[in-house]
């Protein structure tokens, strides 16, 4: 992933030189798990991590040369080793430590997600708090429908990030799998002994079956459900970019003093931090159609799914977190603008309390057909300017009837506490 | 969905007739609620049960008329009550009842699909452990690795099974939301209490916070979830197809007495049933796709992924059900061809032992690096023919070290029942 | 496609009984070539015309008997012939016959759009011209900008639907493939003449190279170009969408007289329409990605492209008809609100000259960034109500500098001329 | 993309450093504009462009500041003209600048593919003629077919990429579109004239309509046409993976003296470059994707495309030309097995030349039904071990009947000529 969309923590994570340093964790404890079972000499772990070399230029140069990347690793991790060496990957396929050290990377990433998701669901939660009761216009087909809270709005966004976590919870414990089975997962020259010592150590579970790799089905489901919440992001900033379309006015995104939004139009400011957002998870999108590819591998495995993953691993789980620190940003620096709230509510002279009308006169007795058509007939009075608001034009034509209370907005804020009460 | 890829019970569960049928389940069970909080007439849901009309060619001319289908459903619905008529969608918005109709709906295509893959379940564990002791080659980017067993291969099929079937009662579960919450989620027509005991009759959980609909993350994920799945049996069908090939002829795709492979060549049995399921999960990729696209609606909702549910809710899940009953067909009529399995793991002559000739030189104190060259120059003689098999190549290298056992298929099959006792 | 998106010519087109006529289309004209060739006698083709019998329903019953598709229509096709059946799909494979007629019924598919497109086409162009000079804000980020003309919109959708009608002339003709080659495409048992012959006779140019089919690509390439254009079509239906929100204004797409927007609230007009065409680009998407994987089939072809052709062929050319003919309507019946339009122009009080404003500084003398400034900061004056407008607030801040001139919506419109006269 | 898989020509192009250089390019181009109209001092240019500062350090310090990539980028490159600065950026807005050198950098990066396709293409078409007349098996449904040449195989590779050169020829003209319309594409700040001009000096044509920027359907199907390509990249490699098989040994991927093909198994050769094709190829379908989805912007433009586009053009076209120079490599030290064809074709023992003794038996007037009944059961007898060949059967069942003409590889070769005449 560019820079630009790079946290550091994400980029350290999936560096070269961490990739290596996951691998001779991986190889040191199988070396260890081989110890506990006396099938090596005592001490070969301790001796083997000690003159460990980890040379990220020298294994690069190695590589060239055996075309092989682990085997370069070995070549390399050993050479200032002793008679250990000899247990140096002993019995091992390279997808042991491969797959297994993939499985390390994408577990501390997916924990660094969540740990900003939770300062992120701590603030949606005060924020959703804060708004409760600011009344707010709802909309459906981006017209105007009902009123509704803010508050309320937010907290449907911090119920999508609830789910996210969850998501991401279930995702992490999925792929904290290891596989220590040989070359084609029936542990040939590794009893399964050494994998269950060897993931212990490691913070892993033995993937049940497995072929020379963890099945990539796997690896899909932990994409695509990064794809399917980067949608419930981008349904929060297109919320807001939408509220903050110069007719609507209701929300504005950080924008700091000296920040220019245009070249050209020095008026503009502009939702780029969450346009930004938006596009970001069409990236994620991409990203889990190519993994949802890689799961129909040939035989026990074929390799095509390597370079994919050398690509979307980092690529994904960066602008995710990336994602997460933005909207962070965004939400905390947003400015609500109430009163452009209220006024958007009442911009359509009553008409959206039509509902509200119509059942007031259901429930006073008139028929459903009858009072949805007087509704209808008052609206569009309103609308064609022959009345001033539909509870002057529904008093018109239903003399003596009080419809005041259906144009009120508490009463689209009765629930709420209720609704709050379900969280966190 | 074309019928050829139909299941009976998916082309009734997503016709016309059955959706207008399980709104009316849905209204009902609403007007049962208000009725218990004692909030309309006892009495008014029985009623509107016994005079409810559903009349699909009826609402269908309606609904060229009004332009809305909910609306139309409710005119020929109501058009024979009597006064219960009044109650009928009273405070609801047509999505309270599409949505929680739709949950309805997968929550039971989920349930036929989950029962047919634990018959299919059952079948492939019978499979796999018939087969735990049969030896085949593994294969590794499509090229000889090392001896396993084709019970073993079954049995990740079987865990694949598993693993699908974990996460189909997840999304069942996941699905089963009901919302009765009104125009913009706010309960402003109707009593969170309604939505709550409507709930539980129709055997689903009220939404903790709707928009105007169901948040769409939760679709875009089953819908996910089912294009994860079908990259599993996809990877499944192309293990069989490879199996299948003429050089490999392996196993063998059910192909009846009358059946012909070809228009033009008489000789040929092609595994079509395998490639088909192949296709279709080319299909669930696509579908999971546009759902995804479905999650970042405007606001309290917009209506542009109705057309896209319409759409691939009954194709997604007419398919993947025929897909698990292909795949069944497939498995249960599966010729294994035991001899081929067992000539094609020595038709390279003991190179895939030369991991396992390999290591036992390494444990008779060879160096790695040394013992390494040593084996890959043996297989490269072998392989240039000059060399009539590895063991014999290794013989005349290493003269007095007896390798013999490094030549064993037990080896490679000590520890089925250790992996097979981890299920099911 | 269900019958909701499917336009009856596409029904008809994509029929099980249209696709055996031209089946019986293609066997015919490889007949007749043989006969020009001398190969089969004279009138063995007019005598198998005669007596060709194209019954779905008993090629379907030999279906199920003989599992293959082709040759069950050879059976029924040849049943009533007489010596001539012993011509008919002589030296054929079943692809020859299949891939050609594909081709011929995209091709057919491609034709009824281009038609459709044509009328559209012609209309949005006189929209255009009929709104060259009403002005309307033009809007970035959704934030207002600069003005500019509706027609220009309109133009721009006008390009957009003739770059799809390029496009598709284009595809038109790279689909326009036959291909008589036999079961690996060497001409085996049918020689080139035949085929180039047959294709001639069938409006199709042969295949170059062709394995046992025509190449995928080909067909990848025209899903993924529709896929593009069902974009272009989200694009104007996204600006409808959007001109319609209430605070907008705008626009309004058609709304019959009987039409209800809400089952809830009597007031709504919402843009159902436009939000339909936009989900109906989602499905175009998930198609075309099915299609892009079907391009790397194994060696002279796999069967695996079928089923999801049988699919996505008919849905994506129904549903890209359907979209067409659904702009059309909108587009024909659009309202458009000039008032709106020009009172959304002044809403923000004159800030969006401020470009203008911006470089008519500039032209005076002031440096760029001294000019930004000043612009800037008079911006933020209106904003927070300082100002009444920018003209005024401008004017205060460089007394004596008439900039009246850069307020003036004919400057927007002066080049609209020269734009049009580009088209058509 | 990571620098594994980005040809050093890419990762220069790309940089940040050469976007600022083609930034300044299209802005002097402009100011050359002016100056040939006669709008600013003659002399400007030549000023700017002397002291136009590009110092990519700087810029990014700025924009930390200004949150504005180009208005950061105009303070830098200005700060150290004199008067000539208040004509840089005259009239602009950010994305005349941004949008016309990006396509400038599509353009070129196509020319770059377009190069190392060219010498693709040429070696192909050789590898082609070289192997016109190598028998093979062709096979379909990975079962084998009927006899054909490897020359033929390759000739659809060389077909296949040279639709690939249409295509990307084709692209390359659709990219090299200019645009200098300013904020709204009304050309209102800028004359029409001023964009032709500046197009015409960077080998660009003006884009006909735009908006604030190039519509984006042209750049979705410049990606869309990527991956339509990287699929057929991908159905060669999956050729040269399968051909590869160990059962099959047909070809061989160069394998370096040194290489090593796994750290378990010393015996394995694996087509891991091909393998590694196919992977890309997914990476690329992702792009088309996100790319797809960037057509629907809102208005005249909202920046959500931009993140997306950050990421998915220099990736995709980095990928795209690795995948060519990979493939080349690939087949350059190609290894191909005459003998394993030719023993791969008899294997079946003679049941590959059933279609041609159908054929016979109808063109010595058997019926088709009876011909085919006949071959298919002496195929079984084969297949079965009860006859040794289908000569052999067919001969017991059909005394008298010389039959040898039909096991003739020469007639499945007969009309390659004719087949390669139509190229290059």
């Amino acid at each position: 992933m560019i820079p630009r969309y790079s946290p550091r923590v994400m980029q350290e994570l999936w560096s070269e030189e961490n990739k290596f340093h996951l691998w001779l964790e991986v190889e040191l404890a199988v070396m260890e798990a081989y110890e506990s079972l006396g099938m090596i000499p005592l001490g070969s772990t301790a001796q083997a991590r000690k003159h460990a070399l980890v040379n990220v230029e020298e294994i690069n140069r190695v590589e060239e040369e055996v075309g092989h990347d682990v085997i370069a690793f070995i070549k390399v991790a050993t050479s200032s080793m002793g008679d250990e060496a000899r247990f140096f990957h002993f019995g091992l396929t390279s997808s042991d430590v491969i797959d297994t050290a993939l499985s390390l990377s994408l577990k501390r990433a997916t924990q660094e997600i969540l740990k900003e998701l939770d300062a992120l669901l701590t603030f949606s939660w005060e924020l959703a708090c804060k708004h409760k009761d600011t009344p707010t216009i709802g909309r459906t087909h981006g017209v105007h429908a009902e009123p509704t809270s803010f508050g309320l709005k937010v907290l449907s966004w911090y119920a999508e990030l609830k789910r996210i976590k969850e998501r991401l919870i279930r995702e992490e414990e999925q792929i904290s799998l290891g596989k220590i089975s040989g070359a084609v997962g029936n542990y040939a020259n590794v009893p399964p002994e050494v994998e269950k010592i060897a993931c212990e150590k490691l913070g892993l579970k033995p993937c049940p079956v497995s072929t020379q790799i963890i099945p990539r089905d796997i690896h899909a489901e932990y994409l695509a459900t990064m794809a399917v919440c980067g949608g419930g992001i981008e349904r929060i900033a297109t919320e807001i970019r939408s509220l903050m379309r110069t007719e609507i006015g209701e929300v504005e995104e950080p924008f700091s003093e000296k920040q220019r939004g245009s070249s050209a139009m020095p008026h503009k400011k502009n939702p780029i931090l969450c346009e930004r957002l938006c596009g970001l998870s069409r990236l994620l999108r991409g990203y889990a159609l190519s993994a949802l590819e890689d799961v129909a591998l040939w035989h026990e495995r074929d390799i095509s799914h390597s370079s994919v993953e050398r690509v979307i691993f980092p690529d994904a789980t960066s602008l995710f977190l990336y994602s997460l620190k933005l909207l962070h940003k965004i939400l905390s620096w947003l400015k609500v603008n109430r009163e452009r709230m209220e006024e958007n509510i009442w911009m359509t002279k009553g008409l959206v309390f039509s509902e509200r009308a119509l059942l007031e006169l259901i429930s006073r007795g008139f028929g459903r057909e009858e009072a949805y058509l007087l509704v209808q007939e008052a609206s569009t009075e309103v609308r064609e300017g022959k009345a001033s608001d539909l509870k002057t034009a529904l008093g018109k034509k239903l003399p003596g009837l009080d419809l005041s209370q259906a144009f009120s907005l508490s009463y689209y804020l009765a629930y709420l506490d209720q609704i709050f009460e379900r969280f966190p």
